[in-house]
């Protein structure tokens, strides 16, 4: 189901995608915290919408980048199966 | 923001909830070790989506105790409350 | 699939519904005016997005209106089967 | 807020795109139907996510051919504002 491929990514965006990972993973350990802490629902339910924003922001870093270097730099060297790539890809992303 | 109340759960939603959890944070951490071994962005981004329904299947086991419990209760009691906060909790979801 | 039940809706929420519709029958057929006219794709998809977000405000006030009657209602009236109703309605809409 | 651009279509997108809209419109009015005769709340609901799975499809359908046009064009034609303008778009779809 993978690609096999690898993407070599700035140090600017390595750094920025590390760090949103980082607090995400803060954010799901602050989730267990509440719910070990019998925390009522409305505020867990609250604090994971958070989190499910803070993995679509990462996702529409991701994919910005994605397309401003891996499909544009496929279509200007005519390897056109990028743009399928990326048409599958979306497709799965507005389900 | 938050209300303060504290929810008490029975120890097999506790186990489920914590279980989930520990998955989820394991994905998130997956996802980083993809970013740190520079895998290329289409299979992070399935893999982000991952995540993505399982915070969504998180939130409905917890949404769904939460109305099976703390509402019917709430109602029960003539505590009407909680069916705007129920309302306004939906609503935030379905944004 | 459908429940076979009715609903009397009071004559301002009646109205407030069918307002939403009426506007969003609009909507649609503006879409279908863009598309006979050549109009550019991302101005069309800015436009579906704009229903979509007016369907969704349209179901809300209905999930709102459903739950303040009819599950309170129920709940009250040891109808129990409303709350499962309500759960599984929730969790088609969060899928 | 609108590019002025305009996009000339296949025939055969164009009868696709036109035919989804005319379902959609279709069910938009049937919708209006089931308020107007008390249907059941949760009923619906039901149809109403089938919109919106309706013009999801169709959302799809047109930003795959952009992204194989206008977007693929574009990037041989050394214009490459239609990748930012790409960028902005799915970050709007996917809020």
């Amino acid at each position: 189901m993978t690609t096999g491929k690898k993407k070599h990514r700035t140090e600017e965006e390595y750094k920025s995608l590390i760090n949103r990972l980082n607090r995400i993973e803060g954010q799901v350990r602050g989730v267990r915290k509440m719910v070990e802490t019998d925390v009522y629902c409305v505020d867990i339910l609250t604090q994971v919408s958070a989190i499910q924003s803070a993995l679509n922001a990462f996702n529409k870093e991701l994919l910005s980048n994605h397309i401003k270097t891996c499909v544009a730099d496929g279509i200007r060297a005519d390897n056109d199966e990028v743009i399928d790539e990326l048409v599958k890809t979306i497709q799965k992303l507005m389900k």
